[in-house]
């Protein structure tokens, strides 16, 4: 990026009185651990320590892949339309989850293969690739440097009209069969690392058909030599179509100082994919939960994120997100509901806040 | 134990036709991870693929301990009393968090120093130790052996007359300046450790006040000789009144076929009670919290618990059993809302599922 960013950046100074809000509540200090961090962050992205997030949505984006006919799943690609009505009729993990933790689920259609879906409240129509999917990412680039743009603009759109909404944090999902070799790529590339130490077997994939992928990856990387530093190179070559749209979806909330929740591993290819285009959108980003992946971990480690939850879930969808967001709703109750030392005539006097400070477990 | 348990087996039928529900929803084979291996375990629990656990409850009982007055701590025992003013105003952390996860939170005054509380709902006097706390366990027993039957009793009373308001699920919460000292040594013993490794400095316990507390363990140990076998010895010897209230809600609980879900390092101290009191109680606790306390990793891998959370809390309460209470409320969701194959018309063939098994993310 030559131009300077329109990302704001993280409001120390919330973040530190939030934390002397938290350390006057009858607790020893920092005893509520990740909960408490939570709540900081949380208010260094908003600049304030009047958490509300009331309203929150998971953008599930969903893309079909160019790069599936090779072999790098076992799958039809029909599997991921038919998720995309699973996602509209609300019987999917995520629909189920995001209902538990009092947010809405809405659906971008970034780039599935086939016709349009009908349309209906809460889905977005922003297909690229004429319902094709993307191209296939190991003969050349995945999409055009046109296509990617409209996916970051996609993204941008969904995230400005949910905060028209009343929406204060978004959660990032997604379905594309075949979407992890994109964020494998993406990931070897970002961060300098071996195809094999980013990429995972899944639950379905053989030794053999984890050497094929790699290898897949390995091509589309020789091919197209995607420049690391670069995002929309990144996403362009080596990219997909909900990626981009999810990439679209970090700039814009960050720059309307609206927090993130990652899931699993694709939306950490989607995070690199927006932190180089603008690294200042890193400290609006959360990890909501560590997938079994190990590719997943390593992203997080680059970023320096801490995952809330580690349920071993390796679905995608925005499950991790969704319950990662019960985990927000948590800490923001601490803050707003839970008594001080004054309030509860509890002593907080020197003895009174030391006998706390040696409370274990 | 030489008489029969009264404690019903898990029901392993039961778990199974869980796992089959659960390979019939729409997502890869296992992907929920530890959402379903939970869902699993109540089933088996409850011996029923209903889930039905809408109302839940904190358990927190609280007492004193004759030992605090030797300094494994640098507080005052008047903040035990505080505390439980705070909770029966529900201005605690407990009481946010449990509030969150849509339980109540009842207290039991199992011996807190001083005179009686002022009567109030889902409050329950059963102070033993005539308002002095236990007695130092480094000098002798903490308790006669009628105090810690009492205590149990109280326990199961309280589990009786919750079951009896339609509680479904009790989580184990507690508050006593100086408790990690008993459970300390009730880990050491149980699990034939050196106290050292069951020990925790926590947050206010330097080098030597650390030294010290180990020290004063030690000679509890040496002077009482409590049997690691026995639970009732362990409790009357090394124990504390919360800790046999909290063994007591375990046992009864499990008789019951109601899942427990412990908290931190005292109530795992409280379940190794339980435990050597009645083995067949294990299959019934549920690990809720991982604290940083290095002898509470140690009781869960000795009970072959893994904790649902790791939100580096450190504050006991019951604060995370109500955080995991709502871990449980998503698997249950997943159980009775999540769409199948069929519902959805997503394609179950071979082909369609095999996909499914190649997600990773």
């Amino acid at each position: 990026m030559t131009q300077a960013s329109s990302i704001p950046s993280f409001d120390q100074a919330s973040a530190k009185r939030m934390q002397a809000i938290l350390d006057n509540k009858t607790k020893p200090l920092g005893s509520l651990g990740r909960l408490e961090e939570l709540a900081v962050a949380l208010a260094g992205i908003t600049a304030s320590t009047q958490l509300d997030f009331g309203s929150k949505a998971i953008v599930l984006a969903a893309a079909d892949h160019g790069v599936a006919r090779k072999g790098v799943s076992l799958y039809p690609s029909e599997v991921t339309r038919q998720m995309v009505l699973n996602f509209m009729a609300g019987g999917a993990a995520v629909n189920v989850l995001a209902r538990h933790a009092g947010a809405k689920v809405v659906v971008v259609d970034a780039g599935v293969a086939g016709g349009s879906f009908a349309p209906m409240p809460g889905f977005y129509d922003r297909k690229q690739g004429g319902g094709q999917g993307s191209a296939d990412l190991s003969a050349g680039p995945a999409m055009t440097f046109e296509q990617a743009k409209a996916c970051l603009a996609a993204g941008a759109e969904v995230v400005a009209d949910l905060a028209k909404q009343g929406v204060k944090m978004v959660g990032l999902g997604e379905m594309g069969i075949g979407n992890t070799t994109p964020s494998s790529a993406i990931a070897a590339v970002v961060m300098e690392l071996a195809v094999e130490e980013v990429t995972g077997r899944g639950t379905g994939l053989d030794v053999e058909a984890w050497q094929k992928k790699v290898a897949v990856i390995q091509q589309a990387i020789a091919v197209n030599r995607p420049d690391p530093q670069d995002g929309m190179d990144l996403l362009v070559k080596v990219g997909g179509f909900e990626i981009g749209v999810l990439a679209g979806v970090i700039l814009e909330a960050a720059k309307r100082r609206m927090p993130v929740m990652l899931d699993g591993f694709i939306s950490g290819a989607a995070a690199l994919v927006a932190y180089r285009i603008d690294p200042a959108c890193k400290h609006y980003l959360l990890a909501g939960h560590q997938s079994v992946e190990i590719g997943h971990r390593r992203i997080h480690e680059f970023l320096g994120l801490k995952p809330l939850l580690q349920l071993d879930l390796r679905l995608g969808e925005g499950t991790g997100a969704a319950m990662a967001f019960t985990v927000v709703d948590a800490a923001c109750k601490i803050v707003a509901e839970m008594a001080t030392f004054d309030s509860a005539g509890v002593s907080q006097e020197k003895s009174g806040k030391d006998a706390f400070d040696t409370k274990e477990a």
